[in-house]
């Protein structure tokens, strides 16, 4: 009987649909009510003030049913590509039609358009289109990409405003969508199927060596992410447990040169040591069990940045 | 189809009801279930410990369909001042009905009383009334005030603890307000139409300059802002793209000196140049675009500072 | 009328059940619906990266109803004693039924158990069996304990991960038991009555003194927490007023010496002025009214610190 009437999922309330085709008219509001509506926020705001509530609150006034969920609201000022790391870090993870709003936007006000992405995958992304869509473009593939019509996904009243888009624009309008107050076709016109593109090192294997770069550090444990995957890595033909070769460069100068050993888990070694592993996306890391690799070599991320793996 | 039976907003359940009046038993249920249930924590317990925490599982625990939400939990630690300015900066952008929950209590087990404020807004907010509704009550009007009735609207078994009103009193009544399990009749007893306020500087236009208060800053950009609103601006007579002199006092020494472009955007000026601009708040703030105002001219913010606009 | 369609919690719909049996039907739906579903988060990640956004994104998977939320994800790292202690803090002011997934885990990838522990309390806690679960085990009392059985609680296509456990099996089972996907028998096999345990030094009365720990800090004021509970405190005989003499003690070295007076609260005594209280978890505590008494005296918290107090 409970799993009868269990509301959980939509598949579960058509089930009962179909079995009680006559109680339709009664049940119908409520698998409405089942549906996804996620929304999920990301910006540079930090969490000491009020943008990110301001953002929520207007959320929350297109449609109290939002279930609303951040990334992190701690990209560093106008960092863009780190933006872009976080999305692509993350969006996989949520199911199909959550809709994610990013707003980190230094060119606030000049020509970069207002966009919502669609995915291959089915999720949904409403960013200014500054590079933010580098990577969840590539990684998720883009099923089709609209720019928002600012004289009806905007919020009422905020005309006077210039400079808060990400409130008045960006969050309304991805309340708008995870609400299903307006389709995907209501965002506004049909752009070419594109967005901004941050131009960034790719990992290569050449002459016996693999060639990466380093998007981004695990902060609060100091463990260096290259953004080196398992096919690429493989053809340099190690196994766990073997020494690697690592060679760290910053604007083509060496910063860190040593050997790590090729873990699957910390607990392969003993504290203190350094180890190469495979984080929680599947590309290829440095840390120290127990420490921090980043601090102790002074290795850190970004387009400068390159690391090289030998045999 | 499915904007008949859009269950999203309280005004839409109202409008099936009309239509299908014979459904009105099983509706109702559903329209009661729709409302609004918001409450918004802030406080200065930051989110290292389990405070914020505690408080929101004694709400939970009041009803499981409260929908909450955070200010921020970051103002320094018994900064009242910044209590009340967080509050007015992001509660107008939550629907009428959200129920505030704001606990700076410097205070704490003396006198200051226990209060529940509803605006002329539709806004409430459940706090000591301690200066934190400064603000709010200036620029969203008092309804009406009632105090904490604590033999009614205090957690059960929470007799002993003597220090933690946030939760066993503030959280737990703040809860039952959102989710109706009381009336705002059930407060408590209705108090006089006025709360403690906070002196502070308020801009004037004088002898052909503006005055004005420095408040607070946008710290995640060190952008400074003033409480000069467009108003009282707009007197100086000073067009987009003009340069505008600025003084900006502490204990009426001078700490900045200069002139600053005023613009819509920050894309209208090349990197580090400093600007005037309208924030989201409407107000007018200094900031050096893709640059750290606050930091470089070692700009505050805070009762004694002060500055003045002028042609 | 109202409080007859008052669904806001179970008790009520069974009531409503009762008084329209007839309604059985079309009602039952609706007392599922208002199920608990309640999933809080506690881990040593940040909120800088996207890994505490994975988990919830891996969870809202599961079943868009469940309610999440956090205790803190600011768990200094590494630290199994300082999630034990935030556990415990926190879960008794959550209602029964709802779900704690813990996330320190420096051993991950070794031989610690995943394992889930049921409360006589009626509190779900899915963790590493690392410590973890020290205070929660020993204050809330262990109903049953279960290993989670990765063959059936382990996220889809998450085998070639080694390193995100949080995200693929703890997030995933706490979001299955919280949504009714499985049962408490549906995590895995039944383990003996027991946890792995950090030993600490408890708070005793000896030779006219009182001895404790000092577990944690209220670090957001400075503030220095006692495991010293009023049975035993009250077993020096000072009242509310009284000077109490104070050691504390690093490493048996003394630290602080001095009086405190011991207070119900902080408006009791002037600013600057030293205080023992019993602070929301009703244990004795040291701080400066306005202050911070672990800034000024040096005073930390952990395994190597005592207190003695006299009267």
């Amino acid at each position: 009987m409970v799993g009868l009437f269990h509301f959980q999922t939509f598949r579960d309330t058509r089930s009962i649909t179909r079995k009680f085709c006559f109680l339709f008219l009664f049940l119908l509001p409520l698998t409405l009510f089942a549906q996804n509506n996620i929304l999920v926020f990301q910006s540079d705001f930090g969490l000491k003030d009020g943008a990110v509530s301001a953002m929520k609150g207007v959320a929350a006034g297109v449609s109290p049913n939002i279930k609303m969920f951040d990334v992190t609201h701690e990209i560093p000022a106008y960092n863009i590509w780190e933006a872009s790391y976080r999305l692509v870090q993350t969006a996989p993870y949520w199911p199909a039609g959550t809709v994610f709003v990013s707003v980190v936007d230094p060119g606030v006000g000049t020509k970069r358009k207002s966009v919502v992405m669609l995915t291959k995958t089915g999720h949904y992304f409403v960013t200014p289109d500054n590079g933010t869509l580098t990577l969840v473009a590539e990684q998720m593939g883009i099923q089709e990409v609209r720019e928002i019509d600012e004289a009806v996904n905007r919020r009422k009243n905020s005309g006077e405003s210039y400079t808060f888009h990400g409130r008045d624009v960006y969050a309304y309008t991805g309340a708008r969508l995870a609400a299903k107050v307006i389709t995907f076709e209501g965002v506004g016109k049909k752009l070419a199927t594109e967005v901004v593109s941050i131009p960034y090192q790719k990992a290569v294997f050449e002459n016996g060596k693999v060639t990466g770069g380093i998007p981004i550090l695990d902060i609060q444990y100091g463990n260096v992410w290259t953004n080196i995957g398992k096919p690429v890595f493989e053809k340099l033909n190690v196994k766990v447990g073997d020494l690697i070769k690592v060679q760290v460069l910053n604007n083509n100068k060496v910063i860190y040169e040593g050997e790590v050993r090729y873990v699957n888990t910390f607990g392969e070694v003993k504290e203190g040591d350094n180890v190469g592993y495979f984080n929680s996306l599947l590309n290829f890391s440095l840390a120290i069990n127990m420490g921090n690799f980043s601090e102790k070599y002074q290795v850190f991320s970004g387009n400068t940045w390159r690391i090289v793996l030998n045999k």
